[in-house]
């Protein structure tokens, strides 16, 4: 049977292995191949003249790219990766690749993102794409872990549905038999719902799809949510389960990924403190106004500029905290002291935000009065706000972006590297 | 701080529950209040002439289902659920809950289907329906660990696509900016894009759409798919890959829910055997037409009917093999010997099929000329078939139902039991 590439060790007598022809090379009397698996990449030497008839014959036939088996010896060797290197006494072509290629796998020729996302099963095969992807992998399995161990119920609810979360902009319409549709802007309003189901900590991981016409590199129409629930909590209690789960992550990446980062060129991965620093919004504000070159006063919207220049002087991951109550979404809690701020949070890398939080308005009247002062008609909220006249626990919770933290955590420059099949304004396809 | 219930013994001395008013009873000195979170109930009893005034006060506004949180001395009783009672200082309603509630929550009025849908939040208050859903949350958790640990990538392809797995049928189309796109029936297309994409072993747990027009207790509209590709890998190895994650899932929660099952009258998990029956396709058929009323004949697909008979006949899980070609996606592989059976394969449980397999076709060629044979175009499918002409190797895999598995582990008797907010053909809320 075949095994892993990097599995296979100079000690071994003899291997199968099975992967893609990376390089070759032929001098003459004696040629060259590179196979690559998503373990490694190991070399292939053939001496022709000691190498059976058939062998010979796949080594011609043969192309980069191509899917190949090859069977032989193993020889330690101090000029081959892994210090090893395998002669083959059979060479099989499982597939054989077309050329030329749409895409220089062996990173040799820059290519465009466009391009790149057209040819994506050629992009991927490269070590550095794979690598972010292998990370987003470990993200995943370190976020569900987490959560699971403490104690959260993993949900699923509907992509389908009649309304939008924070009213009709944004939406995508489906054609869902005679019915009115649209795709799910965030699980939100559910996740609410099923603390009225005395669930008490939930989670979902999963899409979430944004009508926004416009197209930048932080921004996709389709992405992927880790979204979180908590009852008897406040804003506080899930800003420390936020530090908790950014610092086990980015210890799993760290401690399992180490070769993935080295091909992305991270050399420190900056784990982040296990108490991050709270920025109150006004304070935010006005680092930003000081050193901006538009006008910034309290009460506007953080933009791109603003985080960026805050971020600078934060150096590392934190928290906006205490935000004006007028700029955040009706379901944030007021503060108790001051109702014109509330208990909402944004968790900030220096280069963006990550995650959006609060602390939920629980109590159904005043939830219906904060719908109603953000212009919207509760009428259109019924589904939401029946669960609340009947044993809403105080709650809270957040939703953390899994795009921009792999891209964050990757230095990437393009969200869309973050994504295998990215959706935005001009791309549907592949 | 608040503890959960399940933790309040009667060796301590003090504690603080919240959670929901299950029932309440007044004997006149004498209150009585069973008090429920996700983790157990307990009773509260308040002698009336020995608690503050503000307990009074409480206990006299407070309704069942309100949300209440209760300080109090921790009593041994013989008496109450798990050997103690508490005997509140503070009793305080956190959130009121309006009579009638729209669902009887502890269960002693038998509610619709309907009914219950539409108030799921107060439904899966229930002990009996949240038990379906930490069964869930544990299938989900298990599946997670196990896939990972086998060394599979989590990946995530778009639901948002341009074209369909199987021809253009039962999609939902979307409103995408100016262009024609659809929900995602499966991730098929994309996870074998990813085989070529040097992934070798990919699982993505997501939702599926299907518009399929007809209701059913065994379909959804909406439902989330387990799926895994796996490269070098033919039917043999991912039907095994299947075994085990059954095994693992069955033996997670046989171990870890058993209050759930019993909640929900399972008496024995019936954990699936290590090595399950293969039932060749042929035979199959057989049994279902020497016990059918129905003429059935090779060639035919298996109905309910049809399922069900050769259920009862196999009594456990079993694999359907050696499908007729013809009645198999064009993405099967033919059998080498027998190009009129397929390499494909259902995974069943008595009461109905739960995942559907396949070693794939990872020739382009062949694939071409298998998709014309399905009277389909392969130029609706350029994007899937580009990567099979750039190295493709040899994979399998299959989709498994979640709300199947969940269903026949729980012995739901509706599909839409096994979804928090399910969508069909008439439901699109809450």
């Amino acid at each position: 049977m075949r095994i892993p590439i990097q599995e296979v060790t100079p000690d071994l007598e003899k291997a199968t292995i099975a992967g893609w022809v990376h390089e070759e090379r032929d001098l003459g009397g004696l040629a060259f191949f590179l196979i690559r698996d998503r373990t490694g990449i190991m070399q292939v030497t053939v001496p022709k003249k000691k190498v059976p008839e058939a062998v010979l014959h796949a080594i011609k036939e043969v192309s980069r790219e191509s899917v190949v088996r090859v069977t032989g010896i193993i020889k330690a060797t101090e000029k081959a990766p892994g210090g090893r290197e395998l002669v083959p006494e059979s060479f099989e072509i499982l597939a054989k690749a077309a050329s030329p290629l749409p895409l220089d796998v062996a990173e040799k020729v820059p290519a465009e993102i466009d391009t790149r996302l057209d040819a994506r099963f050629l992009d991927v095969r490269r070590p550095r794409i794979a690598s972010i992807f292998q990370i987003r992998s470990r993200v995943m399995e370190a976020t569900h872990s987490f959560l699971f161990n403490e104690g959260f119920i993993n949900i699923t609810t509907p992509k389908v549905v009649a309304a939008a979360t924070e009213g009709g902009t944004e939406l995508f319409p489906i054609a869902y038999f005679e019915k009115e549709a649209f795709l799910g802007q965030s699980p939100q309003l559910y996740k609410q719902m099923m603390m009225a189901g005395g669930c008490e900590k939930v989670f979902e991981i999963g899409p979430i799809f944004r009508a926004e016409e416009h197209n930048t590199v932080r921004h996709l129409n389709e992405a992927t949510s880790i979204d979180v629930e908590v009852s008897f909590a406040d804003h506080e209690d899930v800003m420390q389960l936020l530090e908790r789960l950014m610092r086990t992550v980015y210890q799993a990446v760290a401690d399992d990924c180490a070769d993935q980062l080295a091909h992305l060129g991270v050399t420190d991965p900056a784990i982040p403190d296990t108490t991050l620093p709270r920025l109150p919004y006004a304070e935010a504000i006005e680092i930003a106004a000081r050193k901006s070159e538009d006008p910034i006063a309290y009460g506007d919207d953080l933009g791109t500029a603003s985080e960026r220049i805050i971020g600078e002087e934060m150096g590392a991951h934190y928290f906006i905290t205490e935000w004006p109550t007028a700029i955040r979404p009706y379901y944030a809690m007021p503060n108790e002291r001051d109702p014109s701020i509330c208990n909402a949070f944004d968790l900030m890398h220096p280069r963006m935000e990550l995650s959006s939080g609060a602390q939920r308005c629980h109590i159904h009247d005043q939830l219906v009065e904060q719908i109603r002062s953000k212009g919207l008609s509760p009428e259109g909220f019924e589904f939401y706000l029946k669960p609340f006249r009947y044993g809403m626990p105080p709650h809270a919770g957040w939703g953390l972006g899994a795009e921009r933290l792999v891209m964050t955590m990757c230095g990437l420059q393009n969200i869309r590297e973050a994504v295998l099949f990215p959706r935005d304004r001009h791309r549907v396809t592949p």
